[in-house]
């Protein structure tokens, strides 16, 4: 933790002795542990050694987390759709984790515009904004028109055909005209979350 | 003509010779010339033989037209920034060609998007919309939004590095969440401006 | 429906709970529903909470529409092969549940182009062509030099090797150097039946 | 030659006296020499050593010829459009240069297809057909369709945009759903020469 | 037939009732019939209605062959690898059942260069050469550069990482520096025994 | 201004008579301009209307500036190589234009890492690090694994072959498993000092 | 075995009755068999005919290895990351059959690069260095900033997203800024090991 | 030198000042200097300051080299074409740099493949051999399977069209069928020539 955050667990392809062990091995040393892109059957094992593990379907986000931790400072976390809610929960539950405030505002792309801005004054009061998009990701190139502080964006493979798994979204937010993005990689909801609660404690005069 | 619309040179890469038997020939027939992505130099060429033509070096249209044309309908032609206006003078001055009345509401990308809300009376009124945007291309998608006519969305190859010329804002345009987004080819000026005249004329109840 | 046209359920990736959410509220307030790429699971679910909805499993259409709805004007949905049909049917069924009236070409592609003249006459008529083609693609340019009015060009992912899942056709279309062809996604046969029905309530006089 | 055709010179980027040398080297051999894509540069060097040298600015072919060369047989050359000439022309002449008969139907692309329907009966008759075009390259596929010997595909860089400098042609020439057509490299029309060469020579029984 | 060549079935993604429905009609219309990549399970059905329907599981292909069929001229299949001998089996098969001779040399890629060196004569002795290769497809090159005939180049998608299902090797074959290199899709097996099939006929004074 | 921050002039490709009206519009409401990618011709036209305009041919920036700014918090910048120096000028430069205070740390990558390493003191202290390298771009990853700041990535055009003007590196920054990595576009040193200055001030407890 | 190798069998894709050919005759010629990425399935099928067949479900190696096989020079395989372990297990395991000495350091990427430094020494001394990495495969600059021999670069497929399956890895290696850096193919352990070992040979003396 | 090697100046891009500061301060130090990438115009700068430089057009190296040097071992810098030469011999003149001995063996590709059969001899006495080769790049593999030492490849920008300026011949490289293939970057005869330098010091026992 030199860098001022708790080893987080790549779940992935891990194998499952291999997994048992970082899992006891963080919950000793730390009290808690988040692991992202875990599988039901990840849960399922995980939880004969240690019976107080969660699991959450929609982020696939495997964890034992503190009782009563504290959320400070203000993130907002947008989706264009509600496919992307999977990718957007990765993001703030990872942020959530690391003891950021987090406001949820899903569903607010330019199929919807009128949605965002009935929004727009919750998401002002942010520190900083995820906006998770996925098919051509112009969420990311309206919110950075509209916030003033930084936008983090989030490529998705929601779509299909020329989307190329979020090539499309992800070269979108990159050439974006509008200022103040940084981007992520596609589906990366955690880098997104961990981001965000960089520049939250940057804003809470956190980390000197 | 079999198609109602009059044969259109394409200059660029035409030897001087072909260039000229060309222009003399429409003239001939059709009375009238339109050529597009021709040079300076082409210019001259043709003016020696036909010095009734007109250059346009910002679209790049080479042409001899018949006077006191009329233009009817209605179709608007809006680009995101400024270093799009070549393109979409290209399919401005394609659709005045064949006979439609344009409207030009430029510069309206989504870091000024109030200026694109202050134009949307005006953009509503046409029979369809053409929406040229460079870099990400997010234009098209804000305006599939807002209309209901049909967007011929014209990514065009102003930006750089992951832009990949023009790639960035086709792939945007083509997985537009929006509906109603027809696209055409990067910097495809002339192709929106002949579709935009199709459906202009449908609207005008012509061409049956 | 501030743009004309009721909402549309992107059936694929939504939760069971999600999904049988907004049909009924889409049912509800519109006392019809379209749904797309919808699968057979997705079908079973919703017809048990509402019995009337119908299921396609060419189109993936899954929609319950009103009784004795007109179709009107005259739009035409072709395809190059036979593998091409089910999104040729996605394009033809949107059309319809907006109200347009289809006629169906299919099987017309290159390798067996005397069908396409067989049939001309029929196609010449439509207020628009959806031209429906995978692997090269080349009905769209084909189409393009034959008809007047705007083609509307879906490249289908059918095909393999080289076809990279579409992309070769979706390059054909796009790079057409035959005039008025409008370009959708790849497989995206709701676009182009969405764009279709634009173009023809144009030529019908209608969402002025 | 063991490959029963003289060796030919590419002299794109040969340094000055390499050129000069290996011009001079199969001059002394073989009483003749091919060099293809010579620049204007090139043939005023070589024609200080080797004055009967004659350069064609347009198939940028550099040759020397024995004289009364006899053609035999039958090969169609035909093209999309004018801008694809020059690579048509490096194909014939190199075709001509090993005795193979050729005969040029230019410009007959979709854009134009009456004009192809009005060459088919000559078209026929080849022994082999080499299809030059550009942009979408659809010329290929209508071409398979129609005539029962081998066509050789050259996908040339002539477009703009998605064309990706002749990647778009080249895609659609090799998923093309029409049979029998062989592709070679994009602009390569000295490949396309020598294959024609080589079936032209198999229909004349020669080469055994 | 207008070509010369029965009509062939590619039989992947046809529903269960077209596939019957063409078998039958062109076993009525033929007596014969020849369909590519069908699965086991088109063939136990097609088998049901005809039950003298042969498949090979090797090469995907799914015929009724008339007794007795004639093999004239000689073409020879090669691989580089066992695993592209399903694609070369699918060309080998496809060029027989059109009454052409075909001689299998398989295994004599790049790592084992001596056996194909060993084999030199009998493919010397073709009126064409398909060579078969995945990976970096290198055998095109190697075979271009010692035989003076035609040599049909059909990529595989045999390998993995970096050869992109086959494009490494289709780039390969299309760049190649050897001449006389015709190339056809990646796993094309089908086209290239067709194309075979083409180039014997010329040979032997047919087709005319 | 909506978003805390002056309008900044993309110069490239600007028309002559735009560019001087921007620069006199901007200068007359806000007393400073600051343009990016201008060239050295742009720098005389412009001067001659308003002489005490800046110009620094390294980052291309073309500036007037209010004297006696104020810089505050801090930012490091640093790049890999001395030729990504122009991009992390622009920068640095643009961070320092909106009032930030900038450590500029050069050439510092893989194959110098020594000199990283007696730098990182300095580099701990800044609120945020952009990172700037081309060729494989692994500066990100190395910062990223050693500071608990957001890193601000800028991958750049620099190297050759493979690295695809850039894209390299963008992919390696993109995918990094080091936390806390934002990235921008290749060469958008402006996009790079825009982040960093709205990071800055979170820090500050500014623009609340 | 004119390259100095045992013949290796590349169990994918190969049909059970040639994969059982191969072994049996390779176990006759040469006492042994190295076999590279089998299925457990191949496993049960070979053990049938030779009991004495080991398997390694990580690697995927299935080999009769002679006993007491001399394991001489030193070669280092290192990993960035836990799931890149299968494929450095393919590269030690194929060394070592060729006869070397491995020494495995495993999960010393960039996000935890002190366990990297603390391991220098061991490294140091080895004859060539084997780096294994995914994602942004960053650990095959950062070795060859440190180490004077050649460092052979392993891409693997593990990431998501932009990772591309494995070509953000390749590429940042090709593009490595680092001197020393020799690549082979996404996830091609084999060919790292094969490598390895006449690199080891050459330190050794041996193979002259 | 911590690698055993002297730091090498890569020229292009640098600023004239940098360019002398750095020759300078490399020939104080080390009394020779070793530059690659350079052009003609910097030779002359450098030459104004340190009159012993000197300047190699074709492989573009401009260096101050001790007198007297030794050349050790043995490595053979082979080429497909003569348009490769300007690559090796930056290769070659590297490894002679850091006093390795060089064979040189060009234009022994695919299309003149007895050439390289001739000089196997010679080919085989080498530690390694670098094998330069660009459009289709089959020189690799059919290297890699005759020698039983590492092959260094090195693909070039060579050719045009889909070689996709030395794609091609990389993709051919590393997924080459034939074992003990090192890939190095497009053009990157330097990294090639270091490789084989650090090969052959393995074989000579030094460096440890
Ligand atoms: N979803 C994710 N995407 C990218 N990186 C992650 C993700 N989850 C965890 N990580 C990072 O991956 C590393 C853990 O990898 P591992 O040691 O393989 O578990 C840690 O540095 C995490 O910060
Ligand atoms: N800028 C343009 N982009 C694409 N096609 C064009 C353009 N200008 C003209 N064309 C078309 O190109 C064809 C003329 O090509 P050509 O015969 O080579 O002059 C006509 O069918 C035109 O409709
Ligand atoms: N335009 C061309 N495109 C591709 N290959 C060519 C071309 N012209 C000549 N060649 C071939 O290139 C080789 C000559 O290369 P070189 O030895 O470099 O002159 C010969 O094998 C020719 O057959
Ligand atoms: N394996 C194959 N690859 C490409 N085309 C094929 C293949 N098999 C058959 N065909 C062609 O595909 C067409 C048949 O398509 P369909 O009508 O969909 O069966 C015919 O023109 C065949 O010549
Ligand atoms: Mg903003
Ligand atoms: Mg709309
Ligand atoms: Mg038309
Ligand atoms: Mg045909
Ligand atoms: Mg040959
Ligand atoms: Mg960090
Ligand atoms: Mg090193
Ligand atoms: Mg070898």
């Amino acid at each position: 933790a030199r860098t001022g955050f708790a080893e987080v667990v790549y779940c992935s392809n891990k194998a499952d002795e291999h997994l048992l062990n970082i899992y006891e091995r963080l919950y000793q040393e730390e009290g808690q542990v988040l692991g992202t892109r875990a599988s039901e059957k990840q849960y399922l094992l995980v939880r004969e050694r240690l019976p107080q593990v969660q699991y959450d379907p929609v982020s696939r986000i495997l964890k034992i987390e503190k009782p009563d931790k504290l959320h400070e400072g203000r993130v907002a976390v947008c989706t264009a759709g509600t496919a992307d809610i999977s990718v957007a929960e990765e993001a703030a539950q990872t942020a959530e984790f690391f003891g950021t405030y987090v406001d949820r505002i899903y569903d607010v792309g330019v199929s919807g515009m009128h949605r965002l801005f009935s929004k727009m004054d919750m998401i002002q009061k942010a520190n900083c904004v995820v906006a998770v998009a996925g098919m051509e990701g112009a969420l990311a190139s309206v919110m950075g028109g509209l916030v003033c502080r930084p936008v983090i964006a989030v490529p998705t493979s929601v779509g299909y055909g020329a989307n190329f798994h979020g090539l499309s979204a992800l070269l979108t937010m990159i050439n974006s005209c509008a200022n103040g993005i940084a981007v992520v990689n596609i589906d990366n909801g955690y880098g997104a979350g961990y981001l965000a609660t960089q520049m939250n404690r940057l804003a809470l005069g956190k980390d000197r």
